[in-house]
């Protein structure tokens, strides 16, 4: 499995994906899941993937490719008119490593299927979020669902559900993630560390500050043991239930 | 979908189910998935189903009809010498059912799949705590494992694996329930209020307290509304990532 999500907020745009990949409980490797490209002063882009491993590496194999020689092989992901034409991009070179491997056209259902979380921004325009389904049809996060989820999504999207907010500054925004991808890994062991997080600065046009949080990292270990506490804690005072018949049952 | 939870306790035995079922999002009902068995002082069983509406109907229509006649037609689920045994007559009851829609056996994807988590109290025995499976097989749950949930389960698993505590008291086990429950309610429109809740106390051989929270329910909107704040007002105090290059990238 994988986890990663991407967010937008009025500040920029905020990745984080886990690096652990699987065939098998008893086959698993750390593969990096979060690819950048960017012409600084005029584009960057951030693909994170989910998903059959070889055709997420095919996919952004090709990308990469196609990306150091444009003048040669067009399309080249460097020169997109727009994040829009990068996802169809994206998807079309989904659709080809796919269609390759399975000698026909994707289905829902194909053991070969990848997704994807792409998003940047080129001159010009805003910072953009793009979700890739993988059947190679995509959506465009807005001001209602400001976020995207793929791989195991489910444990950690409560958290980012009810803390999220457009007005957040980056350091609150890596401890939402953080709080996400803990709840996640303490439940899925197809999800592991170490993490890597990507942040975009709304008009830069560069790559912001990266790091990998490995599983000693310092703030994440506060992070982990912090919520931890927290959850046990906000539990405590919350009023236990006051029906009759519940405690008198023994005790009469 | 569904979402039940059975849990195991030193003082005794907790259920809880919500009530709603759908064919397509388009076609939404609300149905009891939480059924009892009793000949007081002797036996006290809870079923609870999540799968296949027609499936676990009919499984629990045939326990039904056997258990009101028990001496004319045997196997029943009153006369069963455990709650081992009780595990087998409702696997082998669901793998009757199963056959009898597809003519065939059961495979773990067929669609009439259902599963059932079974607990309760023999006399002469301990309360015990079964998950049977669509396939017919079941497990039980122990010191390591001691509570079973079916249908949704992702969203509400955090919680209980943080706070769940051997030791709880019946009133705080229904706070932790209710703040498991509300968290796949928020995530997952096909699991839905009202949600219905069952104790039973070691011992008894009978059932014990039974509620059924309603939308309106004011202790439910307390403990929802309750944890909505708590969440954010602990992560508020959490601190934020402190690294290099997060909060001066815009401010320099």
């Amino acid at each position: 499995m994988t986890y990663c999500v991407g967010m937008k907020l009025r500040r920029g745009l905020v990745f984080m994906a886990d690096t652990r990949t699987n065939a098998g409980i008893d086959n698993v490797s750390t593969f990096r899941k979060l690819y950048t490209w960017e012409t600084p002063g005029e584009r960057f882009l951030t693909l994170m993937a989910a998903g059959n491993l070889a055709t997420t590496q095919e996919v952004v194999s090709l990308l990469e490719e196609r990306a150091k020689a444009p003048d040669k092989r067009d399309p080249s992901i460097l020169h997109t008119e727009s994040i829009f034409q990068t996802a169809r991009l994206v998807a079309a070179t989904l659709k080809e490593v796919v269609a390759g491997m399975t000698g026909g056209g994707q289905t829902a259902n194909s053991p070969f299927a990848a997704s994807f979380i792409l998003g940047g921004q080129i001159a010009g325009g805003e910072p953009r979020l793009f979700l890739i389904y993988p059947e190679g049809n995509f959506i465009e996060a807005g001001d209602d669902t400001p976020f995207f989820q793929i791989g195991e999504t489910k444990y950690g999207k409560p958290i980012i559900v009810r803390a999220y907010d457009a007005d957040m500054d980056f350091p609150d925004v890596i401890k939402l993630l953080l709080v996400s991808f803990d709840s996640t890994l303490k439940a899925n062991l197809s999800v592991g560390m170490p993490l890597d997080l990507l942040i975009y600065d709304k008009g830069d046009l560069k790559a912001g500050m990266r790091h990998r949080f490995e599983r000693d990292d310092a703030y994440f270990r506060l992070v982990s043991e912090g919520w931890s506490k927290a959850l046990k804690d906000a539990f405590t005072i919350l009023p236990g239930f006051p029906g009759p018949g519940v405690d008198e049952a023994k005790r009469s």
